[in-house]
């Protein structure tokens, strides 16, 4: 177990304000040879600093909270791990405190408080309306989030999803597409509701306004994405493109395809968002707008430390995504 | 930022020493309207208790920590998420830190150890051979691995790799298959010799040992299955089935199949490890060995809580493995 500072304190017959003094670095006159007897004996015993002591002596801590709800989900986790990595590039920890809807998420807010974090990084996007998070993340130590908080006074930081919808649309209407379908995720979440204003925009402009027999709800996951496009597929068979909300619900989408015998692009083009690893390895490769999450996380975590650091931040940063073609694209067939 | 005990003992009235004692849940006697006047000051101040500060009180924290190499690989995301639901569940908080090859994990390792954290869990395959953190592993807190450590002395949870090996072996050669190749993980890895020996095994007792042209090794990437694939064909265009070690190779692997005009199964079988969320979505849907993620981070987590607690554990916990049969794989093609 930890050696205590009494420990080193003893072995170097100094007082336990001396030692602490030494080793958690407050400044103060300590004779060299003293100090230097502190640090043989810390280092004999094997006594590792302690940052919770340190901490309170010198009323900081090194710590930014990270409130993230689902790890497991590669865009998240590719936010959380960017983020972690500014922080350490500036000297900070990253205390990680997993959300999800069936716990307080106040609570795990709390949670990081009561460890005395510098700031938090809010990504538990599933909790956008979440009234309880909204109120624990204002007030205490600066936040910066990668979503909408409830009730806001946040700043965040994310992407222009309504562009995303836009591009989408725009590059499967110039490929000659006019019967043009929709797996969208959940309909209460923002970034769905900004997808789908660009996507109808550029629908509209084109003259094609999108049929809503041919917009079709489905959860972030690859059964949402599989389940959806033959619930599309029997709505209108007419269909020859579709717009998916994410990568993970493309690859679901894509069996679905296949299993009608339809042939992606030949018989129906498939646009999606996200760019995950897998996007561009999919049979055929993914046609995707690219959400720079990485980015989002560096951004935050920069964004966040300067906030810690006194300095103003700007209350909404919007980073840009591009789209990205690949094979699972292509003009409609002939009719 | 944050109230301090100073202001609610101001506010209430009452020494540091007693605000301290009621707000850190210190045992001890204090009248019920002293400690009714301390909890509303505290109320109305909007103070959060200081974990640190009670840490220091009661000289135990409820924190483990987690030394993690890769968040955003999914398989040890899956892990994290799993181990920390555990954790939660017995109102330990978890700490995260990352580590990678290019900094010192020892370094990662004696951050936890700063923040007092009670345990910890290694979740680093990568770094199996790092002696540095295998030393900083060892001798300070109770430590439970899901991997190899440098030198030992540290308790793991895993899967049979062994095991593994063997079943995707017999599998194909159940199907008919003789002519197996394999896409291994790095030669290094303590998984990837152990899914070999098994594999190799299971050849061997079939009278169709291994062919070492039919042997490529490769990144845990996409893009190392697919070239591995390409290179496996080059070496023995003869080949009818491939056992791939990772699902997230397999998908490079099957889209480097369809770009030499073999269908799979009929052409070659393909079956994997893992079974990620992915692996059921694919086009074929992936027959793979299921590698219990989620599981191993449960039983990491309440085997170190044990270990804290003072209970004695084993030195090896080994979790059972699964053929998942999808279809990725059939009879060889008639010659």
């Amino acid at each position: 177990m930890y050696v205590s500072l009494r420990d080193v304190a003893a072995r170097s017959g100094v007082s336990f304000q001396t030692a602490s003094k030494v080793l958690n670095g407050v400044p103060g006159v300590v004779a060299p040879e003293t100090r230097e007897r502190i640090l043989r004996a810390a280092a004999e015993l094997g006594y590792v600093p302690n940052a919770m002591a340190r901490g309170l002596v010198r009323r900081a801590s090194v710590t930014i909270g990270v409130v993230a709800d689902e790890i497991s989900d590669l865009a998240i986790s590719q936010f959380v791990l960017a983020a972690q990595r500014a922080a350490a590039v500036r000297g900070h920890a990253a205390l990680v405190s997993t959300v999800n809807a069936n716990n307080e998420a106040g609570l795990a807010v709390r949670k990081l408080l009561e460890y005395r974090v510098d700031g938090i990084l809010a990504a538990a996007p599933t909790l956008e309306n979440d009234a309880g998070l909204g109120a624990a993340l204002r007030g205490t130590v600066p936040v910066v989030s990668i979503h909408r908080v409830h009730d806001g006074g946040v700043p965040t930081v994310g992407s222009d999803h309504t562009l995303t919808g836009l591009l989408a649309a725009r590059h499967l209407l110039r490929l000659g597409h006019t019967r043009i379908g929709t797996i969208a995720g959940p309909a209460g979440r923002q970034v769905v509701k900004s997808r789908m204003r660009g996507f109808r925009a550029a629908l509209d402009e084109a003259g094609h306004p999108l049929d809503e027999r041919r917009v079709v709800e489905a959860g972030w996951s690859h059964d949402g994405g599989h389940t959806a496009v033959h619930q599309l597929l029997d709505s209108d068979p007419t269909v020859t493109a579709v717009f998916v909300h994410n990568d993970v619900m493309a690859v679901g989408a894509l069996k679905a395809l296949h299993e009608r015998g339809r042939k992606v692009p030949l018989d129906c083009s498939l646009v999606s968002c996200d760019d995950l690893s897998f996007a561009a390895y999919l049979v055929p490769p993914l046609t995707t707008i690219r959400i720079p999450f990485q980015e989002t996380g560096e951004r935050a975590a920069t964004l966040l430390l300067d906030r810690i650091g006194g300095q103003p931040i700007p209350a909404r940063n919007l980073l840009p995504v591009e789209l990205v073609v690949r094979e699972s694209t292509g003009p409609p067939p002939d009719q």
